[in-house]
């Protein structure tokens, strides 16, 4: 019996909340990525919306329920696209956003949080540090703080990409989920495992951000020191409890990727698929290429859940020759 | 009084034959190419499915109705994403495709053509000489023949696109429709013409492509010599006078772009949108980039109608230095 914190009516009702821009995103086969990985390979597009990522689903949420209540303010901490997403949806409903993020955080998010008109606050420091300030900034002003992963409302959204993954036309074995946070993770498992039980729900973290998939090894939380991964977006040292007790109903598996290996598979969604991404969405092909044997002949999904990535430092990583 | 081969009826009724992965493309504000553009811009992002264009809209009710008809196989000329959703929309419903494009077609379009196991036969010279082989072997063989444009077919997929703009939650003053045989720009501009007539429908050919819209300016067909674009997918030679007949009553102007404004606008749809895109799919930005004044302060949608590309020659084009 499945006892995580979602809901899957909640989950189903929250569609009708959230914007159709986020809803229904394309799912396709890439066949032209399939021979380098030695299976099937279906890619589910977060990225072609007006915040170039999965975030919108939750924010959606987070702000019509903050609007219901009559809130005017909202502050999060964010490694980018959730504030990105949440100064998105909170200018679409008149609600004041704050966000705190890291000065190291990407040129590309940052720039588009003020220019979505969101009170943007740089810390020094990583995701972590940027949470403590937001904590500070809810309490001395009191002010609503969006907790990702920890408020329900940020896993719901992520539940519906779920929805959608049950419903394709093409049956999955296995999903890949980029695990951060844990939004995304859950909220994605929790309705394959409730709908779809048979799929395979995989989580995949850079080896240089291993908290969450530690944590999720050892069944309890385990914080790390200074996190040492391009993958910006699920860069975090401290998982939070009651995501991790979500997570190990969930997940299958929580497996580790090196920084080579989510390159390489940026550079395939470029070279085979046509996608510019940001490193957290390749973490599903790293996975791919760093385990053919485990998945050989089967079918899997991916999630390519972001794409704000600063185009400079995308180019170094992919590296010019190979942009062919 | 609209009166052109298109009936919106059928094009309603296409709909229910195309395989939804064609259908309900995102479409989508990207405001961070904005401010470069002194206009609202909207994208229908037509590039994220298996075929990476939005031909497969036309070749799925091409291949239904072959099939219906009892026909076994089929012959297209292509510049390349004609034929490579024709073999895909072929390889699903087990009928036959044979292709023929130019020897200098992109390899990106061709390998996958290969890949989706139809028949290529490649010639020397140009799409209008493809088209005439397309029409020897169609003759030789007794195989049918899909005419791109002339077929209505290929315009019927297309328009279905002007169905979803049309409703769109926020409407839009004007579409710059890429203009090549003519498929995409009469199909979109009769649904936009009957359903929405106060939207401008704007069709953008290359200067060193210009012979249809040469000719909806001229009011008859105009014939070119050699072409010389890199806009590879709309580079014919011989408008067809059917084809004209219906873009002179929907189309509300034709405009010709410079090659360098073709390179900026995929420029601008990589920088500010994350977005990898032939050049045909550019054709629109181009179109304001050369006209700011025309679109200040409107709100234009632009369809980005394929990605299909060969990435070295991408990289040439856009250069290695701007890719930030």
């Amino acid at each position: 019996m499945l006892e995580t914190r979602l809901d899957t009516g909640r989950i189903r009702a929250a569609r009708l909340v959230i914007d159709p821009l986020f809803l229904d995103t394309p799912l396709y086969r890439c066949e032209g990525l399939e021979p380098g990985l030695g299976c099937a390979v279906s890619v589910k597009l977060e990225t072609a919306n007006p915040v170039r990522s999965f975030k919108g689903r939750g924010t959606e949420l987070v702000a019509g329920r903050l609007i219901d209540m009559g809130a005017r303010d909202v502050v999060c901490a964010s490694a980018g696209n959730l504030g990105l997403a949440l100064a998105w949806s909170g200018r679409r409903r008149g609600l004041n956003v704050a966000v705190v993020a890291s000065r190291s955080a990407p040129a590309a998010k940052l720039d588009r949080i003020r220019a979505l008109g969101a009170r943007l606050e740089l810390v020094d420091g990583d995701f972590d540090q940027a949470r403590e300030r937001a904590v500070d900034i809810a309490r001395g002003d009191g002010v609503r703080l969006l907790e990702d992963s920890q408020d329900i409302e940020t896993c719901e959204g992520a539940a519906t990409i779920g929805l959608e993954l049950v419903d394709a036309a093409q049956p999955v074995d296995a999903v890949l989920v980029a695990l951060g946070g844990g939004a995304m993770a859950t909220g994605v498992g929790h309705v394959l495992k409730a709908l779809a039980p048979g799929v395979e729900v995989i989580c995949v973290q850079p080896e240089g951000a291993p908290a969450m998939a530690r944590s999720w090894h050892r069944r309890s939380v385990v914080t790390t020191g200074p996190t040492d991964t391009i993958a910006d977006g699920v860069a975090g040292r401290r998982p939070i409890k009651a995501v991790l007790d979500d997570l190990l109903q969930v997940a299958d598996d929580a497996v580790l990727v090196r920084e080579e290996s989510i390159i390489a598979g940026m550079r395939a969604l470029l070279d085979h698929a046509g996608l510019v991404v940001e490193p957290s969405a390749a973490l599903g092909i790293a996975a791919v290429l760093e385990d053919r044997e485990r998945f050989a002949g089967r079918h899997v999904a991916t999630i390519v859940c972001g794409s704000n990535v600063d185009l400079d430092s995308y180019h170094r990583w992919i590296g010019a020759a190979s942009i062919r």
